[in-house]
């Protein structure tokens, strides 16, 4: 049978390893897993109470709205008060089956087919493939450590020059690297965005996963941008798939229809449990992984230091390390596939996140105990140690 | 925000009819659903119970392979053993996010933007909408009562004069219409399919539910076919989003990328679930819904036909009745719309199935208790009695 040319979609090379990993572990290996974004502690017990709750009261879970049920839309708005100050209409809050739901959504709402959408490298690898296999083009705007991985207006512009942008998909904190875009910074591209007649996507998954300063959401600053964000991270709910988008009021019935021609409705299992991880229990809960992250991250980045490992990026939030090999070190593939099958540490190489440029760098995922990250750093000391 | 060409997806009237519901309601309306395709019963007990032992046991449920779980590929491919006497690969077996999933899935992996994908009218309304929303061409085969409402080789012929077929997409049960493919039809349809090199996507969310002869899977006939199939029907499991493709063996890392990329994975708590639906236990109280669907739909065939409702589909399985309305009623969106605002009573006009010839026909579904259903038919009644 012969596949489509979006048949070829790329892999997706942390998830590969994920299952490499698997595998190992089958075979009885003891594997510390520093390659997905993905919280060890799993969804907050107020989030697994009120499934259980539904479920002894006898609820029978069946289709929602594909917006999501009014009772996590207006929950979803009212964080936005607690952690923004900002009264946002529930109406504007569509529940997606995680922010990959979320990302196709608005990918078909907002562009054509054959159309440009621009967003920086290293990034998330899902955001190309997924354009891809929607037929859209990726412009993808090569971004370094002097502008924190991020992009810029002037990269916006320069990409402008070459033929219209349609969106601009920006993430902050960053996956891979954990850096935001500030207040200023955001203005800044906001109004880019204007010049070009771009539709400005905030990716803000790791919202609430923060180091110094409190991540700015871009609702904070216009109503003229679609904003996704998910419970999988900070909430720590990533196989659940629930997550939400906050659309400008014309794109809610747009959104509406191919939510429930694609997707029919997020798992309503998942939409009562996320109801219950933003009760106050489940809040204090996902806010106490925060120690965690901030303990991993100071041990990892001390670590890698000490390591040579270079051009650490300076993670201002979520949960990543991102680095540079050290010196003598070439191939983070090799790199990744020696730590995992001689040191069982699963890591991911920095091709899926920067296809040109991530030969030379690796991703490490820390959202674990720190006794694990400490044992995932011994084990990567002794690889290092080994030689290459 | 403008929103693009995809952006007008046309609604899924259905479940636009289901909100429409909710909102009389919330006002204290006592409301019979018979517009969406969705068992009143919920989860089989074991379902719901091997949730809750995985979340005892403290079992995380984070990201699981695009693919799914091993045990679930295996327990669905064990299914095949069951139903059909077949030995499938669960190497084969790949678990979505739903059915819809499995759509959006299939036509990426096999279909690039502007090619031509035949389907029977009426059908299933995300069918051609998804379709849309990703690039294809839906061509419809207007189907009647003389061929059971499915398609024919003699119409992928028509269909193939004028211009390449990528995929022919049927359905056995059908919705709306309940009628099936034997075994004789689905042969004709996979040679014509091999004749105009069309591949052969088979949409068997029904099966399970049926009242005469067992339902014929396409995998008993031939590999070269993409299987789609969910829980949400027989296993009565809707709002979990949790369905399954059966795929060539080629096709599995094509598909697997494509679900990294796009969804991550499908729920993973609904794929625990899921894994309990199809224990002896959940088998068993599954098929016990059959007693009631076959009450019903005896119950509802005979109202309708006193009531002169004409055309009725021979229904050989899945939930619902597609007939065209008496004489002297000739709007089936007004008739659905006084059913639900003068009688409480749910229903979705053809439309939906059928955008050309729908305006006279209507969809029941009967998938809750004959009590309830008795409810419904009385007051379809007294909406007929009153007249047009």
């Amino acid at each position: 049978m012969i596949t489509s040319t979006r048949g070829q979609t790329a892999p997706f090379i942390a998830m590969d390893v994920l299952a490499e990993a698997g595998r190992l572990e089958a075979g009885g290996a003891d594997v510390v897993h520093m390659e997905v974004g993905e919280p060890a502690f799993g969804a907050p017990r107020a989030a697994r109470r009120a499934l259980a709750g539904a479920d002894a009261a006898g609820e029978t879970l069946g289709y929602t709205s594909g917006l999501g049920t009014p009772a996590l839309r207006q929950a979803i708005a009212a964080l936005y008060r607690r952690r923004h100050g900002l009264e946002l209409d529930p109406e504007r809050v569509v529940v997606t089956a995680g922010s990959s739901a979320g990302f196709v959504l608005s990918f078909l709402a907002l562009f054509d087919a054959g159309q440009r959408v621009a967003l920086a490298d290293p990034g998330y690898p899902a955001y190309r493939n997924i354009l891809g296999a929607l037929g859209l083009q990726a412009v993808r705007l090569p971004a370094t450590l002097e502008t924190r991985y991020q992009p810029t207006p002037e990269m916006l512009d320069a990409a402008a020059a070459h033929g219209p942008v349609a969106g601009l998909l920006v993430a902050s904190p960053a996956n891979p690297t954990g850096t935001m875009l500030d207040r200023a910074a955001q203005v800044g591209l906001i109004e880019a965005c204007r010049r070009h007649g771009s539709v400005l996507i905030a990716d803000e998954i790791y919202h609430g996963i923060t180091y110094g300063a409190d991540a700015v959401s871009a609702l904070e600053l216009t109503d003229d941008v679609i904003v996704i964000n998910s419970f999988s991270k900070y909430y720590a709910m990533t196989g659940w798939r629930i997550g939400w988008m906050v659309v400008p009021r014309a794109l809610v019935r747009p959104v509406q229809n191919l939510a429930q021609n694609l997707f029919i409705c997020a798992p309503h299992p998942a939409q009562v449990a996320a109801l219950g991880a933003l009760s106050e229990e489940g809040e204090a809960e996902a806010a106490g992984h925060l120690a965690d992250y901030r303990a991993n991250r100071a041990g990892l980045t001390g670590a890698l230091t000490e390591l040579g490992f270079r051009e650490i990026a300076p993670a201002d939030g979520a949960f990543y390390a991102y680095a540079r090999l050290p010196e003598g070190w070439t191939d983070s593939r090799a790199f990744c596939t020696r730590l995992l099958q001689e040191h069982h540490v699963a890591a991911t190489p920095g091709l899926d996140f920067d296809p040109e440029r991530g030969g030379e760098t690796v991703r490490l995922s820390y959202a674990q105990s720190p006794a694990r990250i400490a044992e995932g750093i011994a084990r990567l000391r002794a690889l290092i140690a080994a030689g290459p």
